[in-house]
């Protein structure tokens, strides 16, 4: 059935057609909303059109969708048993990577959103200093829950209470925030990198990290790394090892099993009392296929050396973004971490350019986004990238048509 | 690996050695913390051992463990892809085969925990009706989040501001708490049935619900149904059918898809715009192996009559306990849907009896709760009925020596 088949019967029995960050509404006209088929770097729409895969399912799609690898040890286990009346041993042996592999990490506990293991984390650092106050840096998105959802319809000021805001990569607003605080601070939140929407990327300053770091210190505040979008994309031991600086708490989640529903908490030693003492829990938390795809997932990325091999892969997208670019005369800004791009138009508060690129863009086999970071993903190759250059040669044209 | 030696491996690496509703810290002594394989109505432990499984994963098992139908679509739709850019054409499937169902339903939402279906609902209610204030029983689970987890570490007073108490069944105390609430009430949250933990479970009082109903029309508020644990497995049109009480909102998650992680919102038009109006999201909301696990369960749930052969099974069940208990002189209070049995001894506030009853049933091959409702599935046959009620034999027995 056709993509617009699709939606007419989906916008009678879904509020809006669709909800969230997978609605295709925001989208330039071309996007397509429902998805049949993916393999490796590419996904298929409902209506048969193939495309190069840059948001890889926003994040979660790291190996490339239906990994061989991480879909036969799925099986392997679905074949035993899935959600039971308790863990399956998978779930030790996943523990016992995470504490090897992330480097802050004596201990780990599962969920099944990213937003489940945000609000776990802040709810250990809230039962182990018995406090209140959060520093949340402005526009940084933790989940969607009421505590954070970047849209406030159907909240309340007491979802929101007991936070306090800094801004990202500016340590003197942390320690003021901080000061505000005073002996009620319970933790600061911090994203892997800033990564807010329809904003340029920035990588984190080491100095505002080690700020964070020592504020927590001096304060017996814990720090909480929200690792859910960036965690095993940039280092597998967790995305602050770039800047040496080990968070209290990290939340993880989108690609630790290659697209399979789980999130994790890790945490230090101290904070091991206050995570057995909260009670957050969930009905599929434990369920095993998930957790058997994590272990292969993580293994098979250390296998590839999947980070190495997107970054390299992300550094030849952004070379070539930008001499094309420069070719057709078009500002074009790119930010963040080589295999989580974002790219900009100078000049383009409407988003008119970035929309008519990426329109001209899919129509040429590339699905890109004109607002939101991308995701590379360790399937794709030099021929992917390739494609998604000569699709950006399109969108390139495109935008100069604009004029 | 022993149970044993999986926990001495899992006290190293997870708070506690577990967490949450799956810990067997609080369970007697013998029964295993993990779970090596499910098959139909029964589970294997990590040491090899067969029960009659009477928690069925604590209520998503609903057709039975690795129910071929289920599997085998889950198989089909993982073939072809599970979380990508958007949902599959399953969904929109999935959806119109829940407004078609359930009495209530004009559209539907879908999610990953319960806990994510009933925050959905709440928000979703504020959203609606600009107020703030929801009425909650005393003592009824809604989910794990800071605002409805029974236990207060690491939440804030905050967390749960906006919140009145109602006694379950008491419409006296639900007009009350309307009544305190007065221009702000937003909505009534309430479970299918009484079933709180370490109390006897009590069905839903008619005219308690049609007062919950009458409140809720009388002053536009909404009427949420927390669906749950309760829902597909006492009615197919969701569980208050019984009472003739049609809610504006249900949340759905546990049975739902036989095991694979899903949760669903489904509500009434007048509420449509307030859902396409609120942010809750979440990176696998939209996975489609789930989805195509649903509409099988569901499916399969219809053809073979599930929700009957539950009933049926149950009271035989409950039927064979009375008599068993009654020949051993044991006071046994049965309460509840006979799919979803609780039982609770006499004089046992410290649940001794209960404990011995189940220590000695398990070790005799039958997986009870000694404190929560348990739940049968479909895949239970009176063979499984006969060998819990010989293990129940020993279980009294147990209960008779401790005297």
């Amino acid at each position: 059935m056709s993509d617009a088949a699709l939606r007419a019967r989906a916008a009678r029995v879904i509020p809006g057609g669709m909800w969230g960050h997978l609605n295709a509404a925001r989208l330039p006209e071309g996007y397509p909303q429902f998805f049949a088929r993916g393999e490796g770097g590419h996904v298929w729409d409902a209506d048969g059109r193939r495309y190069v895969d840059l948001m890889c399912s926003w994040g979660p799609v790291v190996l490339g969708h239906r990994d061989p690898a991480v879909e036969a040890a799925a099986a392997r286990q679905a074949a035993q048993g899935d959600c039971l009346n308790g863990p399956a041993p998978v779930m030790v042996e996943l523990a016992e990577r995470l504490v090897d592999r992330i480097a802050h990490a004596d201990w780990a506990m599962f969920q099944k959103n990213g937003t489940d293991a945000t609000t776990a984390c802040v709810t250990i650092a809230r039962a182990a200093t018995g406090r209140r106050a959060i520093l949340v840096a402005r526009g940084s998105y933790h989940g969607a829950a009421p505590w954070c959802t970047p849209v406030p319809a159907g909240t309340t000021e007491a979802d929101r209470a007991n936070q306090l805001r800094f801004g990202y990569n500016d340590a003197a607003s942390l320690r003021a925030a901080a000061d505000a605080a005073g002996d009620d601070l319970a933790a600061i939140i911090v994203t892997a990198f800033r990564h807010d929407n329809v904003v340029d990327q920035e990588l984190p300053d080491p100095a505002f990290a080690r700020a964070a770091r020592e504020i927590c210190d001096r304060r017996g505040a814990a720090l909480i790394l929200d690792d859910v979008r960036a965690g095993f994309r940039l280092h597998r031991a967790g995305s602050w090892e770039s800047v040496g600086v080990r968070p209290d708490l990290s939340a993880f989640s989108k690609a630790i099993a290659n697209g399979h529903a789980l999130a994790a908490v890790t945490g230090r030693d101290a904070l091991r009392d206050a995570a057995a003492s909260v009670f957050v829990t969930g009905s599929f938390w434990c369920s095993a296929v998930a957790m058997a795809a994590a272990v292969a997932t993580l293994e098979e990325m250390d296998r590839r050396d999947a980070v190495a091999r997107m970054d390299a892969m992300g550094l030849l997208l952004r070379a070539g973004l930008a001499e094309r670019a420069a070719g057709f005369g078009v500002g074009l800004r790119q930010s963040g971490p080589p295999s989580m791009p974002l790219f900009l138009f100078e000049d383009d508060a409407d988003f008119a350019r970035g929309r008519a690129f990426c329109a001209a863009a899919l129509e040429a086999g590339a699905y890109l986004h004109p607002r939101h970071n991308m995701f590379l993903c360790a399937a794709h190759g030099e021929d992917d990238i390739a494609l998604v250059l000569d699709a950006a040669e399109a969108g390139f044209s495109a935008v100069r048509g604009l004029r």
